[in-house]
């Protein structure tokens, strides 16, 4: 039989990216390319410890669940995000597979084919696979290093009249940027006057190297989950695990209550051993201590990359430091087209992902984006070398 | 903020099963609503020594993984399915987060708004809901407890030119049939006929009550997996645990890597502890010995039912003795609307499912699926008694 696949697997372009980065399966590649968290820094152990909790529940832990996810998580859960200024009830929290299956769920329930979402300029790459699945129409908003402009937000808000907006404003995929304060309450604000909800996803608004650092959530800034206008999406992938798969969305409990309905289609619940083992982790280990230790390493690490990176004496390539999260977002020379470069540097053994598959319209080719939670030290050294090798011969031919 | 939801939403039948079944919660109720297994018979021990022996691998463990799954329970996984004359690779399955995120990713990747989709006269309810969500026309195939009639659905093939058949014909939900060799035989013919792919969702299949008792797949009939016009799904959660979340799609590679680009999108991947662990459980767990221990006790409860239904004499209530799997499928007097029972049983403190919600177009009104696997003993038959208690007083009324 040969199969006729749906027109929404049209819409769903094929990364360039993902083949060259398939050249290096079995290869010693150095990859500054996956968004991928230290793995000697996963707390094992307290994980091991809490399942054993768990499986001390007796059989009752292995039955099916609920599809809003385990209760006693969803309490704990409530509870630091009030702590944080977040208040918000076990009703108006839905746990999901990562965050990502919350983006999947919210254009489901909220977006029909052809409405329109606003996203930064550039943004994060999986959650355009989601809105050109979906079958809407993703247009980007001018954005600079505090975030989207808002007066071009309001201008597309009033032409084109969007579904959604999508924002990473603390630390960014992949820029690694922060939205200033007047950026956040400035788009909270277009968001109430056109009603256009914001989808606020913050993976890694707990990774900021300096601890005194505070950054409000949009959610926050609102002050509610009932009646406000922003669903914010949190996960314990980079602060836990990536294993374990659990993500939260808080919003409105209308929304919540019929993401849900949608989940329940989707795949019934998430993992409730996933969920019960992070409530027991939650119980028993001290997270905020732990989250500052990875955020204090990661730090390092960036500090390692920037310098490494400044070595290379180079007058037109440059960065914002990031103060916080996984990424460099590098600008190599105008005119270098990052994806060739990648082929090079691919053959010289290291990987990092060409910048221009995070836009939704038209690419900025000479951009990279460079994790610096996976690797350290003198590896982390020979993957620059590597990676500058291949830039200076690219320089050399321009 | 107003939110509006989008069209495919208002497609999503709000069920009044879910609401009358919301009213016992807190309640002292016996249910035979659930299609929940028998927690006493869970392998805890087993998951627990399992996930020991995953944490024994080390930090790696807990990293991100494969949107396909991990490799060696793919591994394993395709040796059990060759086993049982299913020929498959790693390459021709995905993991999924139970089989019903299977069966939501291939309506994603297979169907347009407004295309046809056959299932059988009634069909597992969760089955319609995606495909309602999906904007499918669902049409019902005249059935008996053979399975799907081979005329009706050829003509409705002719007919409706359907992208998809999906089909339980293995002690199927609700009503616990098991289709004959003649009627897999003559769809898998007419799937190669009309071009129209099978989904064959098998999550009931090991359960068979007489373990001699051999019911060949569609898939194994078909004999491939590349070209052949079955997708196969099975399910860990009635053999294993619900709680792991692990189901897994078999079929054409470039249905399963179409399925995968879609789950990419959808939640990147399923829990990998889950599936580390059911790898692990696999290793050193006589996996099939613990099923035929689940499939006796199963038939001696199913057995129990039966009786304790047959005891109330009644002369026009009537269903077919299923040979396995986990519901009995009973049809009442002509006239009697299961939902109001339904609400009469719940105040007697018993719960189960109307047969309505099971059908896709007209409802047969005076049906109920009985779970058998949940209860049991005296529980079980306080339970029959306070069921057949508002039965009696309903035929008194009619």
């Amino acid at each position: 039989m040969n199969y006729r696949f749906s027109r929404r697997m049209d819409a769903l372009k094929s990364s360039a990216v993902r083949d060259i980065l398939k050249l290096t399966q079995g290869k010693e590649i150095i990859s500054f390319a996956g968004g991928l968290p230290a793995e000697e820094l996963f707390p094992l152990e307290a994980v091991r410890e809490a399942t054993e909790r768990v499986f001390a529940g007796g059989k009752h832990t292995l039955q099916y669940g609920l599809t809003e996810g385990y209760l006693p998580l969803r309490e704990q859960l409530c509870e630091r995000m009030t702590a944080k200024s977040m208040p918000v009830d076990p009703d108006q929290m839905l746990l999901t597979t990562g965050s990502q299956q919350a983006i999947d769920l919210i254009a489901r329930v909220l977006t029909d084919p052809g409405d329109v979402v606003l996203v930064e300029n550039p943004t994060y790459l999986a959650c355009l696979q989601v809105f050109q699945l979906y079958g809407m129409r993703v247009i980007p908003v001018e954005s600079d290093k505090d975030g989207m402009i808002v007066e071009a937000a309001e201008k597309l808000m009033k032409e084109h009249k969007p579904k959604l907006v999508y924002i990473v404003p603390t630390f960014g995929n992949p820029t690694g940027r922060v939205w200033s304060i007047e950026r956040r309450k400035g788009l909270l604000e277009l968001s109430r006057k056109y009603g256009v909800p914001i989808v606020e996803d913050d993976p890694y608004g707990d990774i900021r190297f300096d601890p005194k650092a505070d950054y409000p959530t949009l959610f926050s800034l609102e002050g509610k989950a009932d009646g406000g206008s922003v669903i914010y999406l949190g996960s314990f992938s980079k602060t836990v695990a990536p294993a374990l798969r659990t993500g939260w969305a808080i919003g409105d409990r209308s929304v919540i209550s019929m993401m849900a309905k949608a989940k329940q289609a989707a795949d019934l619940h998430s993992s409730t051993l996933d969920q019960q083992t992070l409530d027991q982790l939650l119980r028993h280990f001290p997270l905020d201590d732990h989250i500052r230790r990875i955020a204090t390493a990661y730090g390092s690490r960036m500090q390692q990359m920037q310098q490494l990176l400044r070595q290379q004496g180079w007058s037109d390539v440059s960065w914002v430091e990031p103060q916080g999260g996984m990424f460099i977002w590098v600008e190599l020379p105008e005119g270098l087209d990052a994806e060739a470069l990648l082929r090079a540097a691919v053959g010289k053994g290291v990987a990092f992902v060409p910048g221009a598959s995070f836009f939704a319209a038209e690419p900025q080719r000479n951009t990279a984006r460079m994790n610096f939670t996976y690797t350290e030290g003198e590896r982390m050294k020979l993957g620059i070398e590597r990676f500058s090798e291949a830039v200076n011969e690219f320089m050399a031919r321009c």
